[in-house]
Formats: C-alpha cells, sequence, structure tokens
C-alpha cells in the first residue's frame, strides 16, 4: 500500500480544485488500497467566484479549511507535512492551481508556484518517485521543468489548448496533445499528467482519463 | 436517456451536500447516459462549518450558489423547476440535507421539509416515478411518509444508526438495516435509499451503494 500525497487547492473549479477530479482521485486511489493524506496550502485564496453566474464575490476563503470540504475534515497543512514520508503525489486540476498554487492564470509562463508547493515538490523529486497532474495541474510542473528536469525536458499534457500548450513549450517542456481517456507518461521523470476537464465534455470521461493516470503512477512507485 | 434532477444542499458534508456522494451521482448516471438537471433551493445555509475543525464560522453561504460548484456552474432554482419534466429524482446527502432542506438536525422526528422541496416532491409522486435518496436524505421522505406513502408505510434505510431509525420508525416508516453496499428498494412507492457514509468507512464502498441505487433507480423510470 502507497502512502499518496493529494494535494488541493480549495473547493470549486474556478477559484479552486476541481471538484469532480479531485473525488475522482481520492476514488481511483481508495479502489487500489492506497494511503491517501490529502494536504493543502494555509493561505487565502486569490479570490471567490460565485460558480453559477461567474462573478467574484466579496469574500475571504482560506485554500486549506476550503480544501479540508473535499477532505471530509482531513485535511494537512502543506508546509507541516515532510515531502519523504509519501510514495507518490497527485495534483488535481482546477483554477486553484492556477490562482493559488502559482499566479499561471494571471502571467501564463512568467508565473511562480507557492513558494511551499515548489519546495514541497524539489524536495520530493530527490526521491525519484512518481508525481501525476491533472488538468491545469501540469503548469504547476512545468513552472519547475529545469529543477524537476535535471537539464532535460519535462514532457507533459494539458490536452490540446493552444494557449496553454505554447506557454509550456515556453518553460522548456515537451508538449504531447491528449484526449480525455489519454495519459502522457515521461517515465524519464516520473512524471504521468492527463488532460481531465481541460477537455472533457462530462464526468464519465473525465474518470476514464483519471484512473488510468492512478493506475500509472502507483505502477511507478 | 431518462432526465433526471439531482438535487443538493450545498457543498460540504457539515453544512450542504456531501460532495463525494454527489459526484459519485453525477458519475454513475453519466456512465449510464442519463441528462442530469442539478437543482438546489436559493436560500441562505443554516450556517457555514470550518470543515477542518467542524466550528462554525462567521459567515453566510446560499446554498443554490455553493451547489453550483459541485455542478461546475449549470444549477437551476427548485423553485423555478418543474417536477412535471423529470423521471426521475436522486438525493444525495450531507448534513445539508437535514439543516437546509429541513431541520431534521435540531429537531429530529418534529423535523418539517422546505417547503418548496416538499411542493416539489409531492408534486412529482403525482407521476408515479422513482426517487433515490443517499445517506441521511432518506429522512426527507419519512418526514412526507403520509403523503407519499399514501396511507401505506414507505420503507427506507439509512443504514443501521439506532436514533434516527428509530426517528424514521416515529413517522411511520419501515427502517430496513443496510450495508454500505446495499440498497433498499421500495417497490410500492418506487423509492430507493442506500446509507452511503451513514455507514460507509471510505469512498470506494460508498461508490458501490451509490452506483447499485443509480441503477436501480434507472431501472423504475
Amino acid at each position: 500500500m502507497g502512502k499518496i500525497a493529494v494535494i488541493l487547492s480549495g473547493c470549486g473549479v474556478f477559484d479552486g480544485s476541481e471538484i469532480h477530479e479531485a473525488v475522482l482521485t481520492l476514488l481511483a486511489l481508495d479502489q487500489r488500497n492506497q494511503e491517501v493524506h490529502i494536504l493543502a496550502p494555509n493561505i487565502d485564496q486569490h479570490h471567490v467566484i460565485n460558480h453559477q453566474n461567474g462573478e467574484e464575490m466579496n469574500e475571504k476563503r482560506n485554500v486549506l479549511i476550503e480544501s479540508a470540504r473535499i477532505a471530509r475534515g482531513a485535511v494537512t497543512s502543506l508546509s507541516e507535512s515532510d515531502p519523504s514520508q509519501f510514495d507518490a503525489i497527485i495534483l488535481p486540476g482546477g483554477f486553484g492551481a492556477a490562482k493559488n498554487l502559482s499566479n499561471f492564470a494571471f502571467i501564463g509562463s512568467k508565473a511562480l508556484v507557492l513558494e511551499e508547493l515548489s519546495n514541497f515538490l524539489l524536495e520530493f523529486k530527490k526521491y525519484n518517485r512518481p508525481i501525476g497532474a491533472i488538468c491545469i495541474s501540469p503548469v504547476l510542473l512545468a513552472l519547475l521543468n529545469k529543477e524537476l528536469g535535471n537539464n532535460s525536458k519535462l514532457s507533459l499534457t494539458i490536452g490540446n489548448d493552444e494557449d496553454t500548450s505554447e506557454a509550456l513549450k515556453i518553460l522548456g517542456c515537451n508538449h504531447e496533445s491528449k484526449s480525455v481517456h489519454e495519459i502522457c507518461v515521461d517515465t524519464t521523470h516520473k512524471i504521468v499528467t492527463t488532460p481531465a476537464y481541460m477537455v472533457g465534455q462530462n464526468i464519465s470521461d473525465v474518470h476514464k482519463g483519471i484512473d488510468a493516470l492512478v493506475e500509472k503512477v502507483i505502477s511507478m512507485i
């Protein structure tokens, strides 16, 4: 049984973690008897979006506290977590990855990854263990291409979105176009990615891609 | 292809819809090619709970707007929805069913169902179409036992919780003890229930019960 860190960025596709992707990740891990630990940074969300009309709300919410909704309570602050304790990391998608875990949504390839997340990922990679990234989350790895890649390019997919795949190339990565059912496997760097709702139109298609990603990540432990 | 109403009560197990149960319901319906419509009442939540520490927060949130997080946007106000348009209704669980859709969490068997929901359910039952209720949501049907049952007892499960099953009996229902993998089928009233996280310890077990419930509900259309 592997010990898997699932890193969330809030609770809701437009300002946090994409809920379906997060839940389907938990499902696929539990179906394979993995021990799951849900982590999130203890920071304010970039903003709060009314998910019904898309407008910004005059509210503040905390990423760790909102992530606890998906976790049904048990969530640990990223900065208090020890990367060496985990056999794999999975990053579900949602705008939270590009608004809370980085500022990619606002400045694209010039963005920075949240320091406590980049510290966590870079420390983790010393142990040569696998990372799975879903939907828009592969940009977090792309922003750390140089450090994670050790001077060789990461291969990632974010589906087929032109602007985002161009940003990945600017950051020095290979981009592979993939459908919602497919995964991109970078065996050199032990990184698995799948586009999920970057391409997917419905939850059962997204489920297939995430299930394949989880299967592959576990096989690389 | 059936047209299915999934009625939510917010976004988070302690003050709204149980997120895993809601998402697994959407997955099971989509895997069976059903047309899903997510409905919720346009009302304030009873309260907002910090899901990390269980404490009440000094905030207000709206059930419809928070439900849109699970829906990825597309959610319709219950009071603006026409029950005759749907082939089946499914009610996922979470404390929202007992705090927002009724006041069962506070006064048990003396509780009332939110008027717009009871109107919706009672109008819907005129068409003799199936209802599925998950986790704590069967109490909503129990509170309408007389009207939904037409003078014969509804048969429901909420798992094996003593206090809640006792409340169901006080309300005039038959209670059947069930495990997380099982469903309770009331063929007379076309009602299917499953305990999910009332009993379940992990998401893959909850998935099995909800998948069985969805399968059965669809077969009754």
